[in-house]
């Protein structure tokens, strides 16, 4: 029917997905027509989303978890500054945020009307005092990034938990793409290292999941109940869900990339990756580049924007980081051998 | 791996989803791990997403249509009242939408902190005096309904379309069930028998498509403008979705659908659950039910609570309107023998 072919992914180096694991990719195909989000009419889907997010709490470290399967880390980061600006206690409700916060940031804060404040850097991390400055009796909330979208970097987690806290604001932790390499790390990150609130992490970015199937968790159910609309018209009675209708495929193929892959697959692609940018970063240094050392696998160089123009004339999908440096994510279909070439066609110039 | 089996189709009544057709399950099994979200990396689904639009164009009567396939009604409906608050020339934005308004508006206006003033219904329409009297100079959006979630009925679009403009309003028209039949009937509905702004359109509702497959059509390019937010890290600088991340299945399907369908294959349809559902009504009327006359295929009648949930128990999945009145929709899943087999159930109480 449609005479488009999807390109393979043989020299995409930009993307945050991945292609699915099997398991996955055969059970989103089986669910594709059921809707978790009417569980009354798919109780079987609703079922499966309740052990993806049982097995989310478990990654994370958190017992009992709430949350579901969204369709991506900008609903989740939008629904957990919903939350935190439903529970504040101030009609000009804050969000604090380190600059290396992902932009879902700044759609949540212009679509939900809170202020977002960004506070500087140091070593491409959230800065503990600039956070404590920003933060006043209007703060809602203080996100904390456990593997930047730009550099890999994650924050210090504890530290901006205990000053949300310590001010009587929520704390919530942008996992979405570190979140299936963190436990195989000693960061601390997860819901049992910080007394954090909620948490984004996607199974369809590492987690090796069919896209859409982003993740939100929450400490307690109760975070989640200042989200509910009545469902009229549903065999349920409310709704804490941004989407109505949700894809059954996102959800079953979640869980089944989760039972395939954690924690053995999951570790093994951690240790793969990890050793493809280490690898990525020796081979740019020693030609020359300025890289930040990567500590997630994801690579940034100062490569030149004529450089990068011509190696996505030959083909590279790779992105740029705000500053306009190289970027490259080491998913897991990106191999050693991809590299080489990559590496290969960056010596042409 | 996943040793759970979604429900086949046989009893569902309830659901406004039902089973894809076979080219669009094709469609979104080879485009899973593609990210329309990021046309950049992945340029062959960002095609597709505009060919889809084209045709979701043509459905509904517009040339040179802006919009973008969302995640479902839910979306669309929030980007609608959200583009209308963005554009709105006051502090306190208020969308008037009849009550019988989806309750997705409720979560938008909860969401996006305006106003939601909802106006009594003659015979289960929109009445344009109630509506005249509820918009005022704070009004920014009104809400027609082409196709009611409870019972299927069309608002008098055009009568609400001046009614919005001559306030210097917008008119957004939900037919995110309805879109698919409207263009079989005598209905006044689509952009060029009004003056409409936006519409919400989904493809996975009756147009046979998979999860997730929602339609947002502008008027004009201009109006999603008001949405953009910038977005470093992608190789495309700006975004107007509200999730980033989005579903290549969805739109690959939803193409695949359409190209299928459009026009025979969802005529067809249509006539058939007219067909099916002036039966069903005329089979209740005779059992001395209060059935509300379908005008789309959508069924409600006075069914007790405790019939209704004496045939849950026998498997059917049926829901309820808001009064709670037994709801049956008629999808292309459902057929005669499936509700011969309901109707003499039904006559066991």
């Amino acid at each position: 029917m449609l005479e488009a072919t999807p390109q393979d992914f043989g020299r995409v180096l930009s993307s945050m997905c991945t292609e699915p694991c099997p398991p996955a990719r055969a059970a989103a195909d089986r669910f594709l027509a059921t809707n978790p989000g009417d569980p009354g009419t798919y109780p079987e889907i609703a079922r499966l989303e309740e052990r993806a997010v049982d097995l989310l709490g478990e990654i994370t470290e958190l017992a009992d978890p709430a949350g579901y399967v969204a369709t991506g880390g900008t609903e989740a980061n939008i629904q957990a500054v919903r939350i935190a600006r439903n529970r504040a206690d101030t009609d000009d409700p804050v969000v604090v945020a380190p600059e290396s916060a992902h932009f879902s940031f700044h759609k949540a804060a212009a679509m939900l009307d809170v202020e977002i404040r960004t506070t500087p850097l140091v070593d491409y991390r959230a800065d503990p005092d600039a956070i404590a400055e920003a933060i006043d009796s209007d703060t809602a909330l203080v996100v904390a990034v456990a593997g930047s979208t730009e550099f890999g970097r994650v924050d210090p987690v504890p530290a901006l938990a205990e000053l949300a806290h310590d001010a009587g604001a929520l704390c919530h932790v942008d996992a979405a793409w570190g979140g299936f390499h963190l436990p195989f790390t000693d960061h601390d990150w997860s819901f049992s290292d910080a007394p954090i609130d909620t948490m984004t992490i996607d199974p369809h970015k590492a987690g090796q999941a069919p896209i859409p199937a982003g993740g939100l968790l929450a400490r307690d159910e109760s975070l989640l109940e200042v989200l509910e609309v009545e469902t009229p018209y549903l065999e349920s009675s409310t709704q804490v869900t941004l989407t109505g209708t949700r894809s059954g495929a996102g959800v079953a193929g979640a869980l089944a990339a989760m039972e395939t892959l954690w924690p053995d697959g999951y570790r093994d692609n951690h240790e793969r990756a990890m050793a493809n940018a280490t690898w990525l970063a020796d081979e740019l240094r020693e030609r020359g580049y300025e890289v930040v050392d990567p500590e997630l696998p994801l690579v940034a160089a100062d490569v030149s924007q004529s450089i990068i123009d011509a190696l996505r004339r030959r083909g590279w999908r790779i992105s740029r980081t705000g500053a306009g440096d190289l970027r490259i994510v080491c998913m897991p279909h990106v191999t050693r051998s991809m590299l080489r070439s990559f590496v290969a066609d960056l010596d042409w110039y």
